[in-house]
């Protein structure tokens, strides 16, 4: 499954141990806080786990993973200097055009 | 429709500019550069014409909007201090419990 990942940390030192967590487990980096990227059951419960380990509970913070389905890549807008190769992303495309 | 809208935009004022928009046109603020909301179609469209004028083309820049299914909230994962209701969001709860 597809999935976006998007984060508000106050914490530096946090808000980067979590970008590392999320491009080690394979997902791609989208904006500064935002990941995209196909995930296991496995792979997604493992960074959730990692995650609540991570978060400094003592300070704001805010952590949203969601499932994106197929049929709504289709409508999806973007505005980008980068634009993204979603049907790569989403494994529907073997090959990205650089 | 729900969407979530985020975004990554270097010129301060331009991101200031483009959160304005956002909450005049009703989205709720979720995380500093994540808004999620209900839009009619027009809504979106007038979102998607203002903000093509709004960025600054000499700069780097990403705006992502994307519609969130209704079976999707089912299976989303949030931790956060400040957690959202969700049904609330997506017009299934006529009232927010504060």
């Amino acid at each position: 499954m597809l999935y976006l990942v998007c984060y508000d940390v106050e914490n530096n030192k946090i808000r980067t141990k979590i970008a590392k967590l999320l491009e080690k487990q394979g997902l791609t980096r989208v904006q500064l806080s935002v990941f995209v990227g196909l995930l296991s059951d496995l792979d997604k419960n493992i960074i959730l786990e990692k995650i609540e380990q991570i978060l400094d509970k003592k300070n704001q913070y805010s952590f949203i993973l969601l499932p994106l389905h197929q049929d709504m890549l289709g409508t999806l807008t973007e505005f980008s200097t980068n634009p993204l190769d979603w049907e790569y992303l989403n494994g529907t495309k073997l090959c990205m055009v650089i």
